[in-house]
């Protein structure tokens, strides 16, 4: 069978940042570490005046494209996955595909646009129709562009308000693949779930607790129907665990509930058992809940265990690296929690290729998936030409007078009139309202 | 290589009726010919007040799965089509989801839900991403369910007022389908197009003239790039060839369209030439413009010839009549055009496994994609099963001030209590608002 997964990756940040423990924490009252060492977070994105979904996905496209040397009869299929659209009929990828057509020849009208919606999981749900597509021999040779773009904004004073963040990933999809080839074994845990909505709202309603408790147990069952599928998996099976990530804290609690998962009936499970004793078996208790109040104790000692510890700190911990200094860029997240990974393994010089990473992404309302992928050769030469470091450095620094604003300006229900704190250059840009409401977009040299 | 299409459909109508040409057109102040000869359009469905986008794809799904015996097991994938959303972030198929878990045994916990938007071309695409999961080998040997389900409401006083509809289409995806085979040749057309779009809003913004424009462009583009893979098409190719139906006329401009363009040098072509001539080569303009007119004389021609007029009635004409009384039900309206030739068919006694439709998608913003589908034997079993009729005629008629209090209802930015005019039975229905704004469902015997 062929291989299909992802030939390249590029970012585009929202050009403002904003440091959370020496600028935002001191205005809430909060003391710092909230963020830092509760949340996991030193700063967030956010879209300058002149950017939005549009212009951060079409900005990563074109990296993409460029860096490839691509053109528009090469891609067959443009998909992008949002939760923050701005238009309930038309495709976010139809802009996106407007801005393109501007700086290339040629254009894209024999691709398939699309767009899905499924809070943060829906960047991966197109990747794999990608693949879908490329496996049932509709792609004539060419490849899929897949562009997770949001801005992740809470009403002001909603405790998300610490999480935000604003991005783009864009993502080519292939045969034979130069990053990572995909598994077609796939799990989902999926449930009708009202732990965070936007009914008719811009900014979402959230239930922080449950949403918290709807993630661990989406992404448990999506395991099991991943092994029910693919066989148990192992810890040492995986050199990296990309999870979604809200925020870093979140994926602390996964990574635990997944590695005792992993471990049960293992040597590990063996080798723990003097230190904290057996994994509690649901047979052996009288409820549910004393079942589940036995496994959250026995999770509290594993978090202790030396073995857990450099398991994450290997597996785990080198994913979060970028969404610590970006926030939540919701379908983007799992994707830049993968890059992070494969940075921290080129700096290190790991030798990766034929090794495994197990995806765990998450949308609320609720769905996990779960899939394996495979590294393959000529991996360290697509992920050392993605420009993360620099794109990052080069944020403007808004004070929090200059974050009110900007909160507004990405308000729907606002109209302000604020300056662009940066000046943009070799990129698109908003423009303004067109007579159908339509946003408008230029590329400015 | 597997078959892969559609084993089954239902469908679900709005519960009330408005009469067009005997209600609606004499409070317009208009002939109401302009509805039945102009439009095509006899009447149009409404939800009542307890109805949604929720509970008419429910109910449209739980017909279905009631009729082919299915349980949630049987199903790995729920995907929803829909420009009518509530939510930016949850989609709507948790909520249907929710709904069917309610009465059935199990649960969807493993199935993929997903949502897609493009204008009313994502039911389409929503079919093809179930087709290559399938084709991809990941579906586990379960179904796809795909459900388009759309209330198409415009402002008061909008021109689109007179093409409104509201209803749902759920359709089984298998291997092996027991109603048509789906080709893997497809063709797109595809362009950043503002000719309807709803930024930010409920109802609509529409260039009719260009939207009617942009729905030719590029439906002949997605022809002429479905034929860069299938061969050139002829009008003897294809049983019937159900469009995309906003209204009945619009698909009688896209019909003699594509009947001008399957019928370039072939035979009709000639026949024809003594009548009306050759058809118009560009390469024989000074202009575009002047080509075009030409092109538009020659259509006007074509249009009032016997062997165009014989192929219409035959090819076309029996993919309008669900649509004539139920209005545009936008993700649906093509999914019930299909239904309306196969019925069509089944009362003439009509003999079409191995036969084969062209269908052709569209939706605003705009893509129109085209493929093939090869009628299998053993149809007119699973036509025959789908209730139409009955639901239609149970509809209950709306006098125009009702009408006016229905369209306040599914205004989501008014609030009015209205009583509903029909009382539910057996189906799932609204029972109104919790506490995050989540919209709630419940099953009525």
């Amino acid at each position: 069978m062929t291989a299909v997964g992802i030939d390249a990756i590029e970012i585009w940040t929202g050009k403002l940042r904003l440091d959370l423990p020496n600028t935002f924490a001191p205005e809430m009252g909060e003391d710092p570490e909230k963020y830092t060492k509760g949340l996991g977070l030193e700063s967030s994105s956010f879209p300058d005046v002149y950017e939005d979904i549009v212009t951060m996905g079409a900005n990563a496209a074109k990296q993409l494209m460029d860096r490839k040397g691509l053109t528009p009869d090469d891609i067959g299929r443009i998909d992008v996955a949002t939760e923050s659209a701005f238009d309930n009929s038309k495709p976010v990828s139809t802009y996106i595909a407007g801005c393109l057509e501007q700086v290339y020849d040629g254009d894209f009208h024999h691709a398939n646009k699309g767009e899905r919606k499924f809070a943060c999981l829906a960047g991966t749900q197109s990747i794999d129709d990608a693949y879908n597509w490329i496996k049932a021999g509709r792609n004539r040779g060419r490849a899929a562009l897949v562009i997770a773009t949001d801005t992740a904004l809470y009403e002001r004073d909603d405790p998300g308000e610490a999480t935000q963040g604003a991005g783009a990933v864009a993502m080519l999809i292939t045969e034979n693949p130069s990053i990572v080839e995909l598994s077609t074994e796939q799990g989902y845990g999926s449930a009708d779930e009202t732990d965070f909505l936007k009914p008719n709202q811009q900014f979402p309603s959230v239930d922080g607790k449950r949403s918290v408790q709807v993630y661990l147990a989406r992404m448990r069952e999506a395991l099991e129907d991943y092994e029910s599928v693919s066989g148990d998996t192992h810890p040492d099976d995986f050199e990296y665990i990309p999870f979604h990530t809200p925020f870093p804290g979140m994926v602390r609690k996964a990574a635990v509930l997944g590695y005792r998962h992993m471990t049960r009936d293992t040597e590990i499970e063996d080798e723990l058992t003097s230190e904290i004793g057996r994994q509690p078996r649901e047979a052996d208790f009288e409820s549910r809940e004393e079942y589940t109040e036995a496994i959250r104790d026995y999770m509290d000692d594993l978090k202790g265990m030396d073995q857990y510890r450099e398991w994450y700190a290997e597996t785990i911990e080198p994913t979060l690296s970028i969404s610590r200094n970006v926030g939540n860029w919701y379908t983007g997240s799992v994707h830049i929690a993968r890059l992070s990974a494969l940075r921290h393994a080129l700096e290190r010089g790991e030798e990766l290729a034929g090794q495994q990473m197990l995806v765990g992404s998450y949308g609320s309302g609720a769905q996990a998936e779960v899939h394996a992928e495979t590294i393959v050769d000529g991996w360290t030469e697509h992920v050392e030409a993605v420009e993360v470091e620099d794109q990052l450095a080069r944020r403007y620094d808004i004070s929090f007078d200059e974050y009110e604003l900007v909160h507004d300006v990405h308000n729907h229900e606002k109209e302000v009139d604020v300056e662009a704190f940066t000046t943009p250059e070799a990129e698109f840009v908003f423009t303004g309202w067109g007579r159908m409401n339509e946003r408008r977009y230029e590329y400015v040299e």
